[in-house]
């Protein structure tokens, strides 16, 4: 027995398992979408239909989109000289929000960790090398957390790509010691960018 | 230009409009339903497309479901004779996780107030006094909000229906002064039940 019924039942567990959302707050959001239906409910629904049906993963940098190559990698005014190098979609979007680059991206998907059990090859590090062997490219920046993982990462792709002869940037020593990429003001990822040093 | 395309955008905006997600929680969100597909988000999407096509409002209570007349109304196990008259449906949902009615609901649709214009024909009072003539019932049960508007809601009530002959009582006083019923626990609203007095 449920109060409101099965099926609503249901939507609040489904969005209770979003993150930042618990039992109470999915309720209040179900009603919320309930009272207001036309203007919320069935705009939402159409909104994640669209994309439960159409998302898919770059072919080429990893990103996120509803294309077989993202907006990003064919944007015609972005430099293809330069390789933003990030952990997850998430750090891509950082990247953006702070307006500051203008070339191109890798997701790795991931950080290699030895306590996870992720090795480079569970990550998207053998496409990068590849890109870059390609050819093309003059700078890989690495914009990767500043936690062991992000460093142990950070390391294993620069021994990969400098044997290439391609320079190897990090963003500066703006990023908060500990600190996660998703989280810093869009000001201090531009001002890390702009600082940013050889690897 | 959005760092995912605009199906995914768009998501991230009708997300950011539900209560206690704001625009970066709503990313976070919809990347973990992306990362998730098959676990989170076709489910989502199903159970949204569902329940936008199916909910109605109660012809009897003003409850929320799929069905002409809800659950709760249709119940064979609950009592008849009383009625537990509350603002909201997300009180009448609070109420049932206090597992401590078996009778039936009638949802008001909100309070009385002044201030906002809201008058008892924006309101179910009207059907809730004929449900009252049509017989039957033994006991209004007032659950409103401590608060001035509950309270006002409460007098008028019990002034439409103790000239009809069926006692009418409210929840005792362990509903905190000033506080939503929504946000009790559901103890305090079992104990309050328990306690209810003559209005």
């Amino acid at each position: 027995m449920t109060e409101g019924g099965a099926e609503i039942e249901r939507l609040v567990e489904l969005m209770a398992r979003l993150p930042g959302l618990g039992p109470r707050s999915a309720r209040r959001a179900v009603l919320t979408m309930i009272k207001k239906r036309a203007q919320v409910m069935e705009p939402l629904a159409r909104a994640l239909a669209d994309v439960a049906e159409h998302v898919r993963t770059c072919s080429v940098c990893g990103n996120v989109g509803t294309l077989e190559v993202c907006e990003i990698c064919t944007a015609p005014k972005r430099d293809n000289g330069q390789i933003c190098v990030v952990a997850d979609v998430a750090d891509l979007w950082a990247m953006e929000r702070g307006r500051s680059f203008a070339g191109r991206y890798h997701v790795l998907g991931g950080m290699l960790s030895a306590l996870d059990n992720i090795g480079p090859d569970e990550l998207r590090i053998p496409d990068l090398v590849r890109r870059v062997e390609a050819g093309g490219i003059s700078e890989i920046i690495l914009a990767l957390s500043a936690t062991v993982d992000g460093q142990t990462t950070a390391h294993y792709i620069a021994d990969q790509i400098e044997p290439l002869g391609v320079s190897v940037t990090s963003l500066a020593q703006g990023v908060p010691i500990g600190g996660e990429l998703d989280y810093l003001d869009d000001g201090t990822i531009s001002a890390a960018l702009r600082a940013r040093k050889a690897f």
